[in-house]
């Protein structure tokens, strides 16, 4: 089964859709499984992050930010803005597509285990995931 | 079902096979389900990126052999070349499986989509990808 | 069919656990296939890498431990001891799931590849990973 929807973000940062992705395997009815996520876009990617304390995916935002600079003279590809050539290195050196086991009809995430939709670029926009579950 | 083939590299760079992905996929006559791609090597690794501007790849390459040097101090594993320790650290990096849910017969990339082949190394390469369609 | 195991690790780097996924590939009879590994934590990932020269693994660990600092003064979440942050920083630039297709009731893993848990963090950990086996 697949299924695609949207994740709402707001600018560069993590945006948790965890529940989205509970939603899916819920009403797919598998039982044990693997659902896999798909990110259709090469300016935002996931990770799967410390879900409690909001302060340690800051820190992450704010690291990869200082590592991948902006409007650094490295770059020829320009013309779609100063966050877009940083977005494209972010998504790449982090997941465009990850798989998580399903035991009793759960995600078997740990305890301190959230999706997240990593925005690199400014602005708001609405991410498409494609969502496959298998048995 | 799992397929094999090859992806041909001359020197460090992306090279795109979405097209032979394609192939795979079409060939399957998998309607609804997943693709998940696997490069069977350590020094060569892939990514879903920017297929439209070439500028893109471009910056991508350079930006990650800036931050992984060659010769740095740090190594101890020289006995392969210049090359074969950054290798291996940009393979790590980077992504060595990667899975695409399967539409009304087609993967699910966005429009700028295109799937790549991050080789590593200098020197031409035949880099073995090892694909599996599931429903 | 999902399983899961432990890996022991004692303090930062690279611990292979090759042979317990064979085991359960081994175990699931299934002949043409995937397998799915999916790391439980936050601060210890995946890599799949060279597995005969241990001096790469040790490279790999310190270019990683360089780039990625204890102590920075960026760092808010502090709270949970100077390897916390970045374990989640170190696994958010590595793997947290990998798939690798089955032909012939085998992992189609290259020659020189091996699966490793790449531990962030100090001290002794038994890691959980899940497994999914699926046609």
């Amino acid at each position: 089964m697949v299924e695609q929807f949207e994740v709402v973000t707001r600018g560069q940062g993590l945006f948790e859709f965890t529940e989205q992705v509970r939603k899916v395997v819920s009403h797919s009815g598998v039982s044990e499984g693997l659902c896999t996520l798909f990110m259709c876009h090469t300016s935002a990617s996931m990770t799967i992050q410390e879900n409690a304390d909001p302060s340690a995916r800051k820190d992450l935002e704010h690291w990869l930010s200082r590592l991948v600079k902006e409007d650094d003279p490295l770059y020829t590809h320009t013309c779609e803005g100063s966050d877009d050539m940083p977005a494209h290195i972010k998504a790449a050196l982090t997941a465009t597509s990850l798989s998580i086991p399903i035991i009793n009809g759960r995600l078997v995430l740990g305890t301190w285990q959230g999706i997240f939709c990593w925005e690199h670029r400014y602005g708001n926009h609405r991410r498409k995931v494609a969502v496959h579950i298998g048995g």
